[in-house]
């Protein structure tokens, strides 16, 4: 079959290996659609995140749907020909924090596209079973690959802990901001602040409901936030941005009293707060860890309508065109915003 | 001046009495609309609430806009002449409870309308000026009566800590209960089910957003909603119907580990709860006091349109024919939901 | 092996039946020591609770220290010849409920000494290793058996939510109310007033720390505890009283805005509230559903002697012995709190 | 009378300076016991705290006891002669921060001893009645001047959010520190971990109940902490050091999914957070801004036995050897910890 792989920065190839067999537990899935993200951004430029690196020729891709093609020993179900959402991240359900209800912070986690496990940019690929979600006929194969980011979204502002009519700031439009913004509106914010460098990003905000849009580079966000709100500051600030400036910018946008939520992935290793902003405010600052108990939720979500996560696809590519789509979204160019890599259908 | 004053159970009378003086701190407010109550009708059926009797002539009715008319010794603002939507509980803002920012449960609160503490079916009435919250020019004088069961209903949704993709069960459509259908689908429920027993309410619901509709002496509304969710049960429950089979009914539509709020006014002494049932489940129950803290935030909701509150005013009367407007909300006839007095304009 | 059964109310008989072969995942386990508890009580005088009703002959006994004697196939762990405590709730670890970290509350779980799981009270079982926890040399075998009651005192404080400082009620001096007194002194309270109708019971809790001491049928409760705490209430009131009036008295004795948790087995169907109290007070109500991920913690507390359990160790007996166990403890005489029965050593 | 006043960086002197006169709703203090206090130290090293800066002369001290002189205008307690314990923030009580329960976030906060507010370092001073708590007859002159740096535990603690049997680390073993450690013992921490410089003041911590005690410059703390837990990291890390490495050594400490609460007061405009540890941790991070509704807790508290304050008082000056006593904290010298000023007796 074929797979794209990343052999170093910058270093994607399209190459023949063989089909997985599912193990006891696993399912067999023919990849459907594969959303381009940001950490697969930051290994595609740098080769890994952190301490992450790639070594030997490895598959990247976590944001995906795919149909079931074969049941491995003991598995039940779901049956094959179904389709199904996938949760990227195998948490080990034994230890503490799988135990108090967050597989998310799990000690064991192995993470589809994190080395060792390979992602979905192949044709096959073989999964725990139980992390296959069934998705209704009328959400799409694309629509099953955004749930991931979705269900991140969901996460940041589930621990935002909005009460009704609360005003946000969200600093950072691509995926994850947008879809952060629809989140937000529909779970109790009254007035959301968005800002961003990408003017078709902010358009694309405001589109979305966003209350008011700021171009990052054309004057100061943390003033202007203060203007919008009265000299206040909101509620709740939720960077999105993946720049190491925004995470100083949140805490300075958030209220006394309020919260600034980290939902970006520092590029950097240190994060710089101003010490006596946050000390003065009596800030909270929640760091978020991907997520957790999403998909149903968010498979109901897209289902009904709540949130347009197709607004967001700006861009569709063959598994043979990987390797252009990766260089696309990190420029953030030609309007790019979710791209999509359609491996079948 | 004129003013309805309720003479003890059904006996309601326009009185010719003295024009009150503001003191320190008070505005004098001259009533614009007065919303009817369902305090206020157990008031008027029973003569009172538990405990809090009328005894002598009084004047109910503590939803209310009014027009700044004059300002009492020592008062700065609103100016007269500001058109304002008022808070109606007069909390001391010392006891422990109000220190704590709990000033619902204020143990040395007065309650316009509740005696001693004369209410606002009287063209002239006086209250301190920091209860006294503008209007824009966009939000009506009925929109501006409609803010107390707008802020009991944001308390509500507050204390059910909704996460995003919740859902919710509302018993009972009179107006809290609309409203908090409004504001629980603007909080992150996704699905909230709504019982009542009257068919016009119902429509109305379904026409505000509810999920699905149930007319509870039609069959079991607690298997109905089970039926609704899969058997789960909803992650929360609201009893919005002020009837006392409707308490047991809200701990039995919870999920496992849900919520019940209880935000109706008891008929009797004593609540019944399955004592087995609450416990297997782990159930947590909360009692909504009032409100709190919620008037600039409900005036902003109603300014952008984000709850629509007009859509539960059923009728209209004068002040002369207050006497008229009790039975008609007691009876839940002709299609009465909210029912405003219009004292002036 | 020697097995004491239930055949019905007050009927429990010294039976001879085959050891059982641990399966998969599962130790055989020598049963060391055995409490006798409340829903045992329960049990032994109604033949059962709620729903749950003993049939068939049937093995009771959840709280116990045991000894590894075998590990079934694919076990790895405790080995052979550890003392271990148990917890006695068999969650299926892939419901919601277990995934959102509610084992308590699992939708599947299968409970030690709720038909058709058979309890401690044989001289061997089998159950889940992974719910089998090492006990260090310094924690005794009945302080083993003392894990599962402390278990749930210490979920029972955790739901109260305790603020440093705060006071609090228990209703109830039974080992459940007795070993919450512990854990709330330990956990914030400033002052606790426990409540109980027999002598030796509250005197006990007077050496275990309580501020003071009420026997219940001496006066009004409710009355002595906001006489303690100068008409306020306290802030937390925790019925472990496993009688029907405590419920309301507990809604009686917190304070406005406080908390009432339901700790007790309801003996009726119906838990009475005082519906007007409960409303006016803005009250939250928590009904304790067993306990989760406590047992580390508990074994820590234990050895490190934050809390003592043997003052809580009235009786002990052999298993022959048991019949004469329950009827003690259902009588609560001759100072019974905890009764021991010891199968082996 | 006499004052000791600041005039700038190590420069305090005694002046003869009038006695004031108590406004309405304020009281004349006859000043008893004051602490030397951190943010003191700050003052009288730097000349003042990041923005607010000594211009002219300045009585600093906010940490005191008193005894009410006169009363001003419309005052009817505490009557002259109660000694009392002073909470030195000044909230308006009407903004939206003090409404919803936080006076520490007032955005119209005046506090005495920052800049215009004159502080306790005088032989009288005027201060609002309601500020003023009773102290019992068995609560000291001293002990009443422990109760603003107890209070500020109390909120780091409550801040925290203790469950029973937590781990917790405290870096820094002043005053706060200290105070720390006693209350978190007594609020559900089954063992607390301490870091400092100062052979004395760990010392001095283990008598208090410290769990252990590592010397920060003898090795890595961290290491330590991890080392003492299992390789875990602690439930909470509390930052009370006031140094600016330990902000990221406190997030460090913290397991997975824990808190790092930070009570000291930065040096540095900038805090350096560990970017990708705290973001895999999913942590969370909480800054404490002063206190709120601790005096009459903390009174019980101390009178109660609780904590001992007392053990924390290393030296004693009278008001004219105060510039004796600035130095000898800023050193942490001679085991000095709590440094008391006795004013008046």
């Amino acid at each position: 079959m074929k797979a794209v792989r990343l052999y170093g920065p910058s270093d994607m190839r399209l190459d023949d290996i063989p089909v997985p067999e599912p193990g006891p537990g696993q399912v067999l899935l023919e990849v459907l659609s594969v959303g381009v993200c940001g950490s697969g951004v930051h290994y595609f430029v740098d080769g890994g995140i952190g301490e992450d690196k790639v070594k030997d020729p490895f598959v990247i891709g976590h944001e995906f749907s795919a149909r079931v093609a074969a049941l491995g020993p003991g598995v039940t179900g779901p049956s094959v020909g179904t389709r199904v959402a996938v949760e990227p991240a195998i948490s080990c359900g034994h230890c503490e924090f799988c135990e108090e209800g967050h597989p998310n912070l799990c000690e064991n986690i192995l993470f589809c596209s994190t080395p060792p496990t390979p992602g979905a940019l192949q044709e096959y690929m073989v999964h725990p079973a139980e992390l296959c979600f069934p998705l209704p006929d009328s959400v799409t194969n694309d629509q099953g690959a955004m749930l991931e980011p979705l269900g991140v979204a969901l996460h940041t502002v589930r621990l935002a802990k909005l009460r009704p009519g609360d005003t946000v700031a969200i600093l950072g439009c691509g995926p994850i901001g947008l879809l952060t913004l629809q989140v937000a509106l529909i779970s109790g914010a009254r007035a959301v602040y968005v800002t961003d460098l990408v003017p078709e990003r902010l358009e694309l905000a405001q589109k979305l409901g966003a209350t008011g849009t700021f171009k990052a580079d054309e004057g100061d966000p943390v003033a202007w936030v203060h203007q919008e709100t009265g000299g206040r500051g909101v509620d709740v600030a939720i960077e999105a941005a993946w720049a190491d400036e925004t995470v100083g910018q949140a805490t300075e946008m958030a209220r006394r009293g309020g919260k600034a939520i980290m939902a970006g992935i520092p590029r950097e290793n240190v994060a710089l707060l101003p010490a006596h902003v946050v000390r003065r405010k009596g800030l909270t600052i929640k760091y978020v860890r991907r997520m957790k108990h999403t998909y149903p939720r968010a498979i109901a979500m897209v289902r009904d309508g709540l949130v347009d996560v197709d607004a967001l696809i700006s861009h569709r590519f063959s598994l043979a065109e990987t390797a252009e789509a990766y260089p696309l979204v990190a420029s953030r160019q030609d309007g790019a915003v979710k791209v999509i890599v359609e491996v079948s259908c």
